[in-house]
């Protein structure tokens, strides 16, 4: 019954919607963009993020932690305590996490509305997903045209292994969805200033009411209760879709016939031409699209045997496949994805072993998702910089000696 | 030429092991064991696991730590911060994991035999698998014969992910193994007591040549560099073989023609009747076998829905599936596997969606894995209470009010 309203499934070509803006130029294969060179010097953890791995953090603000390109590793999870950290208000206070099971979420657009408090919901059903948690502004630091936001390189990205229950079968426990409903829509819990207008700020988000397939709400990511700065006690997860959409703190959940009228929906995480504002007309930040990274070596490797890695990921798809170039894209090998496939919206670590004699080289990787679609060389700007999968930026140059 | 000295893969039914002893009283299901009454009161955690979730673990002694049954959850993974530790002497200083790449591991057994430092270890192949971590003696406290040893229940266990490089790319790189070694043996690298003969005491374990197929020198467990108490620098990882064959902090990996003599191997962790001394011709502690428990609910739930859910695994090999009773083993249903196949020796989750009205309920798992192996009701004692799978023992009684 649920599944009968599902509307089609919708992925914006990132780069469709800057169409007509010129292309930034080329930017130089692993040299240091702006963001780089203007990493800022260790900043402290914030409060609620104490029991992060400080050395495998970089601080932008109290607000916005990425994970650095030198901590990813080897393994396909990324550890709750390395994962970056994205709020867009301050999260509420951590009184929340202390009796998870009494938090209650509030859901409409069923044909029996109500509330339900997490002890319950819990014993609804039982998923689990892995799956890439990426911010939409993931890569800002590799366009040139100074986008505000974060200057997020590789490290607003991770991938984490969710579990809770189904969104659909909660909403068959509350008699199915109301008709004519077209998205989803998550409201988080956090605490809206006083004397400011709250749709200017609340954190509420629509999407396709497709993504009810693989959405679930969420109590544990990789084997423990969410902690408060990923969302808990119980977070909206949203496979596939951009971090945005991947609701913290989850209040409300709503069937809903059209978009949420809120600021963050109706002009924030719109892609659009350089210069122009937001608009509902543009395509929202909602599903990912194909990209990858090396993560091994980054600066300088000694001669001899070296191990190439990194991740690659579809987006809202499975991968393909993830090719490896050494000499900036001019060739290029398969690379093989090494670990279990923990399904096709988790990221998977791809490795091509090489042997390189001293000089200097300069490292790409290029993936492909399973409907062909690769990732560009270059990817054109938009206003806010969102979504940068060009391979050519994401280069890096490595010193052999 | 590595694949051609392989031995027939052994795996030793414990039960067999004990052929002749009478069997235990079969316990009643549910309530709790000698060892259950006995929970000691918490014991703060040892310096060198200060890190552990606190809330999460039953501290043994100082070297022994399980996982409480009640903090599995719902996820295929247990994150490090919740994973047993059994260490049978102290683990070393922790400067050796300061500079991780600078450790040096001893080959032996190798055309080329000589030393490597993890950094250049880590050049030589990249793996990564999903695996079962499990003491030998884990459900010791279901046992009714006083056994030695840590009275574990379920907890000696866990699903974790490692990454690091095949043992077989590294005995390639140093020519390939010698001719006719049968046995891989690995040793640790704890600081030997003075005055103590080191065979009496040391870390040393032999296992079939075989196992070279899967193992792998781990540097990274769940996306981190190994911590100490798990084994970092670096561990002989060995899928589907008992902790103890998982030598920590390697410092010697040798292709042996015999088992090693040291008492570890000789006459510890071998199987045999109640009563009677280890000896080298009792089956030896290796690969482990099909089992699974519950983990919710545990004591008491509310009357309507609920998600009874557990751990199951097969052992060496790949599971095949877990049925569920609620009435002690009368009747069984069929569970459903949740979540991203991790592998052949990776747990998955179950669960079963069941509908309880109020009484009490004797809810009960039984694995099967893919040769059709299946957990046995009774497991009959063993001296040392080593491998317990019997599924009636580890049933919980609950009641739903």
């Amino acid at each position: 019954m649920i599944r009968q309203i599902e509307i089609p499934r919708r992925r914006f070509l990132i780069a469709a919607g800057s169409t007509g803006v010129a292309a930034a130029l080329p930017p130089i294969a692993g040299a240091p963009s702006q963001a780089q060179a203007q990493t800022p010097a260790a900043k402290p953890l914030p409060a609620y993020v104490s029991w992060k791995d400080a050395d495998a953090m970089i601080v932008h603000t109290s607000n916005t932690l990425e994970t650095k390109r030198t901590h990813f590793g080897t393994n396909p999870i990324t550890p709750e305590d390395r994962l970056y950290v994205r709020n867009n208000i301050p999260p509420p206070n951590d009184s929340i996490v202390a009796d998870r099971d009494a938090w209650e979420v509030e859901f409409e657009g069923v044909r029996k509305p109500g509330t339900m408090k997490v002890g319950a919901l819990k014993e609804l059903g039982l998923t689990t997903v892995a799956a890439v948690l990426q911010c939409s502004g993931n890569g800002r630091g590799f366009f040139s045209h100074k986008a505000s936001g974060s200057p997020w390189l590789v490290g607003a990205a991770g991938n984490v292994i969710w579990s809770g229950v189904p969104l659909s079968a909660v909403a068959e426990a509350m008699g199915g969805i109301a008709d004519g409903r077209k998205f989803i829509t998550g409201t988080g819990g956090e605490e809206i200033p006083k004397g400011v207008d709250p749709k200017t700020v609340m954190v509420e988000r629509s999407v396709p009411i497709a993504a009810l397939d693989d959405a679930l709400l969420a109590f544990e990511i990789n084997g423990k209760p969410i902690s408060l700065a990923h969302g808990g006690p119980v977070r909206l997860v949203l496979p596939g879709y951009y971090g945005i959409n991947n609701v913290k703190y989850l209040k409300k959940l709503a069937f809903t016939e059209a978009e949420t009228s809120v600021k963050i929906q109706r002009t924030g995480y719109r892609v659009r031409p350089v210069g122009q504002k937001g608009a509902p007309s543009q395509p929202s930040m909602w599903e990912m699209t194909v990209k990858s990274w090396v993560t091994h070596p980054l600066k300088a490797s000694n001669d001899g045997p070296v191990q190439i890695y990194g991740v690659a990921f579809g987006g809202a798809e499975a991968l393909k496949g993830v090719e490896v170039s050494i000499d900036g894209g001019k060739s290029w090998k398969p690379a093989k994805l090494v670990g279990p496939d923990l399904g096709k919206f988790a990221w998977r670590t791809f490795v091509l072993a090489a042997n390189l004699k001293p000089g200097t080289y300069t490292i790409a990787s290029r993936a492909t998702s399973a409907s062909g679609e690769a990732q560009p060389e270059e990817f054109p700007p938009n206003e806010r910089a969102y979504g940068h999968n060009g391979w050519r930026a994401h280069a890096v140059d490595v010193t052999v000696s």
